[in-house]
């Protein structure tokens, strides 16, 4: 008998009802010795990118065959598909496709990509097969239960199509020259208000950037020039004073902006997403 | 040996300090084996009405069996009594009788309800017997974690009480004529900022309501009309612009108004309980 | 075959990302079956005071043997110990040496401590090798896993170091005479609003406090007076209305300040820390 597999969730459903929580009885009632965790139940509402993103951002560090449900839907009741991808590297997500893969495709790639069957995969008989609100609950995490507990294979799922046809959101891909770079701010670190870039800092030291080195950076949205300013590539916060901006490699190998003790977002205004760009220039 | 039963926990507790891992530590001090799972822990602090709704919300999607416990408990250290319930469709919840089963005792019905006999099933030898302020460690999560793992039946909680003399809150029953129909605003949804009515949507389509209709909604509160409007009762939020209002078919099949991509509850200042009342009216 | 050890954990990493899921990944790849339980993620960010409180909080509750991490770590990167702590009462700790270990060393105290070796006990291969921002993840939380799935014992942690060594903050003793006390507020409740003290009730028992008392309290802070009036000490927030101050025992046994259904934090501007001290005299 095959092991269960590790169902990780994230979603934009917040944690102030029950909503999470009926999705979860729905998974348990399939097979209540699935074990479930939680990423984060707190995505901002509708947000595609940000789904994407940290869907991205946790998976590498976890077994291989875990599945993952991400659900940030807000085209719920279109014609949206709901599908289960497999990456290259062997993990599950069981999703709307409506760019929620993008990261994972461009990063992990995908293996294979299948339609999820609701005359199969879907609940039914709670009394609920009339509403199209709520897939997590209904499409999502039932047919990821199913797969996690191995009562059907990913072959079961539903019809293959082509992992080409994937939505994925647009994301411009980072250009490195000698000691200058540019790219975009991907995401922020929402607890303490630093940024990523989507630069690698592998490539920047590969680029005639080191650490200590001061480097200015420009960021413009929409046209705009939002901050520049010359910063130092520090290896640890201590090396500036607090409430000081500062570069950092940071959890994930990429370049980022903090400030010591305080928040980038917040004392300098700036977003993250693909018209968010960044250009950095090491300083002679 | 019988098994372990499935513990699911909504508090008003909040998750910022460590009142909830106290309650759980508890929980695994009697057992370690049990298995936890938050529904929430963020309900509104001493909204009993909320507590009855979310317990409500997704206790039919579990395993019968399942034990609930839900602290939401304004009158801890009075003389509320403290029980165990027994629903009549088969799931337990350990709770202060305060009102807190309102829901569950008209939706599910209760089979059987026993107080908490504290001389046997709260936690002793802690050095906290002196204190009267934490029943959600020290009575509920310690009762129910031996009532979930088997150490004490059903029976053994304490002795039986009349189910009739649970503490029910008030809840005006829905009326429903042709093409017409008198509720309440029942809760929200406080991440998507939509909310439920009691009106039942198959109750709706039977006395002459349909998908598509417009549809003239009257909300009053304490005897002033808060919002009058006519608004589409649509399948999908797609079938509205964004920012639009619109009737849908909630999650648990109950008429719910919505703003497509935003926040009713923002938009229009509407709140929800039994003072809330919606009137609905098919335009001819 | 020795049985794993829970895992319990606090941090200031928010849930509102991926970097929780991160952390649990690695914990998970380690030994898939681990449990993990969250304490909190939501201690208030670089608030070494809280992380240490919290801590202390709600350890006495969990089974002997339970591996705590604590991620507080305003100093990642710098000179800073990363250790392992065993209790007294045989619980483990591992955390930054920062002053974490504050509450749990005096409360407890500290059987023997250790510094994590991190060419063993440190994650590598991950890509993730040259950040050291993210200790959480790759160290912290990794060697915890390894020691609660017994992959290591405490002794393999790293080399022992004088308990004395371990940092702890400043915290004034409190005093009590005949019908009068001097202590601190020692932290809030972050969801009531309740303000705790490091007054133990049983000491002020002793030392002729009783409950029905009206008792004169005086708060100061950097060395002005910020609340002062006569509050009565009531076995339960039934004892007064609603909105008035109230003086009680709360579930740790130590005197408290609450509103009933209320905030005494947002009516009175109160805070904690060792710079919020608090005189009580029982009025004759």
């Amino acid at each position: 008998m095959s092991e269960n597999r590790l169902l990780v969730f994230q979603t934009d459903f917040g944690y102030k009802d029950s909503t999470v929580a009926a999705m979860y009885g729905v998974v348990k009632r399939v097979d209540h010795t699935l074990e479930i965790i939680d990423s984060t139940h707190e995505l901002p509402p509708f947000d595609i990118w940000s789904a994407s993103y940290r869907l991205w951002q946790a998976m590498r560090f976890w077994p291989e065959g875990t599945v993952f449900v991400s659900v940030v839907d807000p085209g719920v009741g279109t014609s949206r598909r709901a599908c289960v991808a497999l990456t290259k590297d062997g993990y599950y997500i069981v999703t709307p496709d409506n760019g929620s893969l993008t990261h994972v495709a461009k990063y992990h790639g995908i293996q294979a990509v299948r339609e999820i069957d609701e005359t199969i995969n879907r609940l039914h008989g709670q009394g609920t097969d009339e509403t199209s609100v709520f897939h997590g609950r209904d499409l999502f995490g039932y047919c990821a239960a199913r797969l996690a507990s191995n009562i059907i294979s990913f072959e079961a799922v539903g019809p293959a199509y082509d992992s080409s046809e994937v939505i994925q959101l647009p994301i411009e891909q980072p250009f490195y020259g000698t000691k200058t770079a540019r790219g975009i701010i991907e995401i922020d670190d929402p607890n303490f208000g630093n940024l990523f870039t989507n630069l690698k800092t592998d490539a920047l030291l590969a680029h005639g950037f080191q650490y200590g080195d001061r480097i200015r950076i420009t960021i413009m949205h929409a046209g705009e020039c939002v901050f520049a300013r010359e910063l130092v590539f520090a290896r640890t916060f201590g090396e500036v004073r607090p409430n000081e901006p500062v570069l950092y490699n940071n959890e994930l190998m990429n370049l980022s902006l903090a400030v010591s003790c305080g928040s980038f977002v917040k004392q300098y205004g700036v977003g993250f997403g693909s018209d968010w760009t960044i250009a950095a220039e090491v300083i002679q």
